[in-house]
């Protein structure tokens, strides 16, 4: 170990200090316990370019313990990124771009959102997947335009959640031999010493999944021992490999090596104290060394060398496969093919019902072989969710002659919440769009991490099948109640319960011309019939009347399969002398986000709405008066039976329409969507 | 294996074909596939009592892989219980007592609600963490009350889910010796075989958690093996033991051995065929050989044996230990100390503002040491979550020397849905009122679970603080938004975002006296002021005037810490001319089962109400006419800079008020609580 490592590392251990004490609030025990680690990665190791943070070719940085992200923002600013000194002086304010976990729309050079434990691991089994599969789609003899290696820094946390295990399953299956992920083994958790709950055998668990597992004994100063690991990381390139590295939490802290060094600041005299110990002046702060400033010149030498050299590389590619860098550009800038939305299916009254899952199915055939860039599968429901389109390939490690790593049908087990957060990692590596399936129910166990695509801008596509009580049979369990709540009630997403073929179209439409959110699609597994008036257009407004009248006495608004509930049930109301209008709403957040006089338009003012649809009601008298719809869980039965026994009927949307009509005789119907602000 | 034996294996397998074809949905393959592991541990084996299905000293068996419940159905209708062959013509019919997957409350026999894959073997971690505090706390020498194992089949399904391997890990930690997995390794997912995604060496992975390892090779017909490692299991009490078990899904069936068998009937040709590779009459529908039949009464004999020895047993304890025998009687009669509300601590407003993490804290050093029954922990967030009470001891091997099994402290780990699980695998048990703390935050990676304890009526209190943007510096990964309008919208729980000292202690009342449900308590990190009129009663009616006026202008109506800023806010407008009601609400669901007549005292019709709380906004229609919340992801940053910045302070709540005000002159302000039906 060098004497300038040495002090590059003690100058990251006491910057974590600061920069902790000054926002008085933070975690410092994680950031000068895996400084060895972090210098030796971003040193010696990761190829990228501060002044370009987006470069493709890049190695991808995940900090999955993201608690610990003062370490990032050091590491950031040492290498050369857009972070100053005066940027870790304002960690964890407001304004500041150093939030108090690491956002990827917040800072240059940060990948994806971490904090959340488990998820950072996930992401990294995602972008690993991203290279194996851009580098076997793209990668020509002589062109390696892909190329990159996948670092992952996790700590015990992570390795207790189960969206992690799940993951690393996967990745192990698929031969994940660029994914190195560095295990910051402190034996410390936030309760106090893993021994309380956390004893299995790490290394051994990971051996069961595939994986190849090295150990370095002292992570605290044994620098060259953790190059060493990476190195022979990187040479095992048939399996991903976890390097186990002892640590001692807070380093250098009166308190090392306690949990009292995970989330709070030091304090001045500890400080003043770790300083000391490492040679710095104590009355200095935020100080780095000019030599250490010098050290990590090479970083970005290296990185800008790499990208010059990549970039050569890339106009040749060019030359010589246009087509394919084309392709490739049109995918990493974020546009989609020119005539993607003649692709989409279209459909008329006349055309037979079909279950709404079925449609995405036409869809996927329909859009998949013109969309190299959408890649996903099922979490072990594709023959439910009907995901797999007819040309699909497997992504499978080529040795398992089941696919290969070009093939873009990914197999995710039976881990939903894994999937979920692996496409995160598979979006944000770039160039990819990709999407997830299981039952609607099931997004539940998948929340954690889809919570994560809507804060962090991941345009993913979640296919969401057997979405109400309408599945019938498999009860309860599996019958969603308050799922679309849940994603109505996140911001930044788009929710569809699309109604027939055309809806289900523009679904598919706006999910992929959204690409800074993820859209949410949940489908039936019974049929529903063509309706008027429906279209892709129509769907992009998120609601509006498929049938209209002039001076509507009530206005009932359906989603999904029970739009045609409402549909019938207007028929039925307006012979009976009541107008009635019938509006769908595929998606609430789009109409949130039409101009108020349209919004008006759909919902007049004084008509009292009855809203259908089989999930709870929870949230519908932002649009509507009275409401149809389910306060119980549901029931095991054949699924007409089921929709019998809750109401949800033609006769029962009838009777209660009227209901609502005489409810608000000489009463004013005030429209919902008339507000004060 | 006998002649015998193998009769009644394939009895059960020709029967899961009729039970599944009569229905016309469900899952034939694992019935069938398991037969001779669900016979062999039911025969063998289990100690209960068919006729007394709560039989307190019973062997807990969880089908973890619920899919499969034609199996469980068959196994209780041949054992005994109240399961007819007319019932299983019922098989997932309205009306019927066998759901499309097991449901605790519907079915005696059944423990708990299985189907959501990955719950089954969690609820079975948490019956043997019961099991071991009851005996620990309970046997005395010569007095073995609780002795009982349980047992847990599963499946591929379960072992890929993360939930899954949460628990697992922990079980390990907690060398439950009296928990037995049984896995179904057939090598079949709905996808395919688990080539295409499962490839983990599982024997391998469980031994690295600390389980005990054993396989069966023959699982098909190796009845005798089945049953050597099951009595070898029993044998191994200082760790859980899983035995693999390979079997062939669908056994019998043409398509045995395939995907084709998992989720759909056979179809008549495939039965006829099956019948008659068993020797039975394909012509005979539900048919059970009075041999069989026969073959099975020991089961009801040796359950009702047992149960009269055990009962002898407890009287003689009761005599000895009439202090201990009444305080089990009480708890599993689900019968609270008299003096429980008593113990909850009562504030006014002259007391100090505190958290109400700190006011639960005080809760729960008041009751604890007085409520036995109360037993749970922190997903490792003890420090944060305020979850230890003073006088409290962790529930450990004793061999760790930092606790036993008679503590009430459980050391979760980072596994807040293997919490959740677990804590309803204890409530299963009985005699026990599990509790589980995390952020509130991170519900939603447990919602999966915590949607069962809804579901399955267990009684478990979440403690989830940090409940607000109100966290501050942590930011929008760990700021909850959407959780209370997902907890909110899920039937049959609490949810309750308790404003000051006296709501805490009504939101804890309100859990400890609904034990057919489970309470969320939703607490914030910074301090609240005790408030007006707060009080136990106030809070078990949801919603109630903390501020009244006759003839009110305008209602504000806030929750947990942003009952303060309505407060104010109302004290300013009602000096303004402005006469303004505040409301708390700790809990929707506690207010939405007042009478309509209490409901529209609170809310009164023809006064605009205004909703105040720092998440999203996304269900406050149902109760008010406008809104100061969440319709964005937070940020970080000290809290009342993050307040300030979205609006949630008393100057906003004021112009809001007003301008609602403004906004309803001249129009109706329908109370949303006046509704048509």
């Amino acid at each position: 170990m060098a004497n300038i490592d040495v002090r590059a590392v003690n100058t990251i251990r006491t910057l974590a200090a600061d920069v902790v004490q000054k926002s008085n609030s933070g975690h410092p025990g994680a950031p000068m316990g895996c400084a060895p680690i972090a210098h030796t990665v971003f040193h010696r190791f990761i190829r990228a370019n501060p002044k370009n943070p987006k470069w493709l070719g890049r190695d991808r940085f995940v900090l999955s313990n993201g608690h610990a992200c003062a370490l990032q923002y050091i590491l950031l600013h040492l290498c050369g990124y857009d972070v100053s000194i005066n940027d870790l002086q304002t960690f964890r304010q407001i304004g500041s771009k150093l939030p108090g976990h690491p956002e990827n729309f917040m800072t240059a050079g940060i990948e994806v959102s971490t904090g959340p434990l488990g998820q950072g691991i996930c992401n990294a089994v995602g972008m690993a997947i991203a290279e194996a599969h851009m580098a076997a789609t793209y990668n020509k003899d002589g062109f390696t335009v892909f190329d990159n290696y996948t670092f992952v820094l996790l700590g015990d946390g992570c390795l207790q959640e189960g969206v992690q295990a799940e993951a690393v399953s996967l990745a192990g299956h698929l031969k994940l031999g660029k994914l190195i992920a560095l295990y910051d083994d402190n034996h410390i958790t936030i309760d106090g010493e893993t021994t309380f709950s956390f004893t299995e055998d790490v290394d051994k668990r990971f051996q069961a999944y595939g994986w190849h597992t090295l150990v370095v004994a002292d992570g605290d100063n044994d620098l060259k021992a953790i190059e060493a690991a990476i190195i022979e990381a990187k040479n095992v390139t048939d399996k991903p490999t976890i390097i186990r590295i002892r640590t001692t939490i807070g380093y250098g802290s009166g308190k090392a090596g306690t949990a009292g060094v995970h989330g709070a600041p030091l304090g001045d005299s500890d400080i003043v104290n770790v300083k000391g110990k490492f040679g710095f002046d104590a009355t200095q702060k935020f100080f780095v060394p000019p030599e250490v400033h010098e050290h990590y010149k090479i970083f970005g030498q290296r990185g800008q060398e790499l990208e010059s050299k990549w970039n050569a590389l890339f106009e040749q590619y060019k030359a010589k496969y246009p087509e394919l860098a084309s392709e490739l550009v049109r995918r990493v800038t974020n546009q989609l093919p020119a005539n993607i939305k003649d692709l989409l299916p279209k459909y008329t009254t006349s055309d037979a019902p079909q279950a709404t899952r079925k449609l995405s199915e036409s869809v996927l055939n329909a859009v998949a072989p013109h969309l190299p860039e959408l890649v996903g599968g099922s979490a072990d429901l594709t023959h439910s969710n009907l995901t797999r389109w007819k040309t699909a390939k497997d992504f499978q490690p080529p040795s398992t002659k089941l696919g290969d790593y070009a093939g873009r049908y990914i197999r995710f087990g039976v881990r939903e919440h894994g999937m979920a957060a692996i496409c995160n990692g598979i979006h944000a590596y770039g160039g990819l769009i990709p999407f997830g399936a299981t039952f609607l129910n099931f997004i539940s166990y998948a929340v954690g991490a889809s919570r994560l695509s809507q804060l962090s801008h991941h345009q993913i596509l979640y296919i969401l099948t057997h979405d109400s009580i309408g599945l019938g049979e498999d009860g309860p369990t599996h019958q969603p109640i308050e799922t679309l709540a849940t994603l109505r009630a996140t911001p930044n997403g788009l929710t569809f319960r699309p109604a027939d073929g055309n809806e289900v179209s523009g679904a598919y439409y706006a999910a992929l011309i959204n690409n800074k959110r993820p859209s949410f699609f949940a489908l039936s597994r019974q049929n529903a019939p063509q309706l008027p008036n429906t279209s892709i257009e129509n769907t992009l407004k998120g609601a509006y009347a498929i049938v209209d009248t002039p001076n509507p006495k009530l206005i009932i608004v359906g989603t999904g399969t029970e739009t045609s509930l409402a549909f019938s049930a207007g028929e039925e109301l307006t012979k009976a002398g009541i107008p009635t209008k019938v509006v769908s709403m595929p998606c609430m957040e789009l109409f949130d986000e039409q101009p108020e006089q349209y919004k008006l338009s759909v919902f007049n003012d004084g008509v009292p709405a009855l809203s259908v649809e089989a999930l709870s009601t929870f949230g519908w008298d932002k649009y509507a008066h009275a409401h149809v719809g389910m306060t119980t869980f549901g029931l095991s039965g054949p699924y007409l039976e089921v929709y019998k026994k809750f109401g949800i009927i033609h006769e029962e949307v009838v009777k209660k329409g009227k209901q609502l009509v005489e409810f608000y005789k000489g009463k004013q119907a005030v429209s919902r969507l008339a507000k004060p602000f």
